[in-house]
């Protein structure tokens, strides 16, 4: 990332996307083992968190931070939690779309669609164990860089 | 990033982070005018997408979602949609604690919590117009680099 854009007035990227599934095993086996992501913390049947790139992945059981009293000094963690298929997108390189897309198939997951994008980009759907959409797109989906 | 992580077997990033909002007019103005994020598209009652550094903010309504039958090509786009306070965080750098911090008091958008992390980071919490816990952290809460 350029200086310029570091020292914009806005935020300079997502530190934390956040997804929620109820069986955190199932859902440390599919990101771990599936997609290839590293295992950063685990705190069982509270959270799974990932490293993707420059940023994390967190997984929670919604049943666990809806409630939670979690304090850091006299600070409260606010709560969060919701219900329902949630959607996000992993970026990868064009040359990764076969590997995925092979990963997927070999792990007998499928694929829900797949998408050339009339102005640029291949994405692949499918979900996760908790039936969250769950992308593989690369960037021109939305950059030119 | 360097090429060794980019050339790695994990997707290298997360490109397209999603939350859910019934108001996008309310979404629209948090997340311009407080926030300060160039907005990409609209379709009203269905979507605001906002550019994010290197990524995406996507705002959906998930009465649009969740019965979607829009089509690229012969692929119809997966259904999504979620209920409840989902949360996500922005990456800031330390030197922007303070705006954004002033920003969101001038906007009378009460700060739910700020906490400085033991093991290194600074995070503020706040709530988005559909009650999403938006937080503002920086980058040493998760990397040393």
């Amino acid at each position: 990332m350029s200086e310029n854009v570091r020292d914009s007035q806005a935020p300079h990227g997502i530190l934390e996307t956040v997804i929620y599934c109820d069986n955190l095993v199932a859902a440390r086996e599919f990101y771990e083992q599936v997609v290839g992501l590293p295992v950063v913390s685990v705190e069982p049947g509270r959270h799974v968190f990932f490293q993707v790139g420059p940023g994390m992945l967190l997984v929670f059981n919604a049943k666990a931070t809806e409630n939670s009293t979690v304090r850091i000094g006299d600070q409260l963690i606010p709560r969060h939690g919701s219900s329902g298929a949630s959607h996000f997108a992993f970026e990868i390189l064009p040359k990764q779309i076969d590997l995925f897309r092979k990963r997927l198939v070999n792990s007998q997951i499928p694929l829900e669609a797949e998408i050339d994008w009339p102005g640029g980009g291949h994405s692949i759907y499918c979900r996760d164990p908790a039936g969250n959409s769950v992308e593989f797109a690369t960037r021109e989906l939305w950059f030119d860089d």
